[in-house]
């Protein structure tokens, strides 16, 4: 088990365009994957039903989805009903920010990593185009794989976590084409912040834009139903 | 907002004898109090109930019960119904250890702090009694406060998030003397891991010797219902 372990990892898959290059780079680095996605009360359940399209895709030793009351929260308009998703980019923190989503989405990656024997979590996280969300920086995932380290009995017992971001540093073009090489078919993800029931995009929110600029800029076919 | 937020603070309450006396310690130093628990398929669902009563007892801002799938993770007796909960104390890391639950438990808590623009944050994590826990430990929680202010609004526009421990060096009996003093009515929490329908304690988990042992060295009548 222990040679193992070191070849399992936990992969947060949200069923969006990043999420599924992070898959599709770990499988191709030889880990065992177990995905996990959540369940939050998210808007877009759409991306919910990509991450299970996705997972049957490729081949996972286990795909998890979590149920969190996130959205009891409330404070993002991804969550809260009252807060409208903005059509167009804004300048610091976007009302998109779910507050505290990565340190909760890696606390219970750590968790189940620890009962997996798992020494790797993969978060596709992107500190480019999302330089507005404070937990996407770099500082903040070594500050967690710090935490990881303290937090568990491998860290105790001296097997380090390492936390996995190998999209920090890349565009959306890059990462696009970085799919598409490792066969990624991104018919299958979803984007979109106010995705429709078919998992149509609306064409219009950051998130759309993002994924529209990055597809133009990679120069690779935009393979998404946009509704605009 | 921004003079009140100094004195807010999410406290976290799982309805045991350590967090009802760490909420009496917050209230008794003049912060306005939003009390969090847990619905995580915990064992000992008595302990929830407890929750909502002692909540019920005190001034509080609100009081919010999240859920979350905790037990579908496992690897720990207080989720997992295939693993025994221990009648005597073990070496090491215990089985009760539930894996990277004050890690989960923390970034709600932090979630939660940023929507209220709170500062503070208060767990009731005690390093004397359960040194066996990784996330009791001060290097733990001190890691989780830079975390915290890496992950948040807060963090990023300078306002520094607080992460208080009053419990972490004190022994059962001291925790006990002081929410005597408080006036906490210790009927009302339940520690045990395998309490009743009703609230009544096995009377010989880890959880209820620990107890049972503070009562006697605090020289204060234990209220307790034990079943044995």
């Amino acid at each position: 088990m222990s040679t193992a372990a070191k070849f399992r990892a936990v992969v947060l898959l949200s069923g969006g365009l990043d999420s599924v290059t992070l898959l599709a780079m770990a499988l191709d680095q030889g880990y065992d994957c177990y995905a996990l996605s959540f369940d939050y009360g998210q808007r877009h359940g759409s991306e919910l039903h990509a991450a299970n399209q996705i997972a049957r895709c490729y081949e996972l030793k286990e795909h998890k989805i979590i149920q969190i009351g996130l959205n009891s929260i409330g404070g993002s308009a991804l969550t809260d009903d009252r807060i409208a998703v903005p059509e167009e980019a804004q300048e610091g923190i976007p009302v998109t920010y779910v507050p505290a989503r990565n340190t909760i989405f890696l606390a219970f990656a750590l968790g189940w990593a620890e009962v997996l024997n798992a020494r790797n979590i993969f978060i596709g996280v992107n500190a480019v185009d999302y330089s507005g969300y404070p937990d996407c920086r770099p500082a903040f995932i070594e500050s967690f794989q710090t935490l990881a380290n303290l937090a568990t009995k491998a860290g105790v017992e001296g097997h380090s976590i390492r936390v996995h971001t190998p999209l920090i540093s890349m565009s959306k073009a890059e990462i696009i084409r970085t799919g598409r090489d490792l066969g990624v078919d991104y018919r299958l993800t979803v984007s979109c912040y106010s995705a429709d029931s078919s998992g149509a995009a609306c064409g219009v929110c950051d998130s759309c834009r993002l994924r529209k600029e990055g597809f133009a800029a990679a120069g690779v076919d935009d393979p998404t139903r946009y509704r605009v």
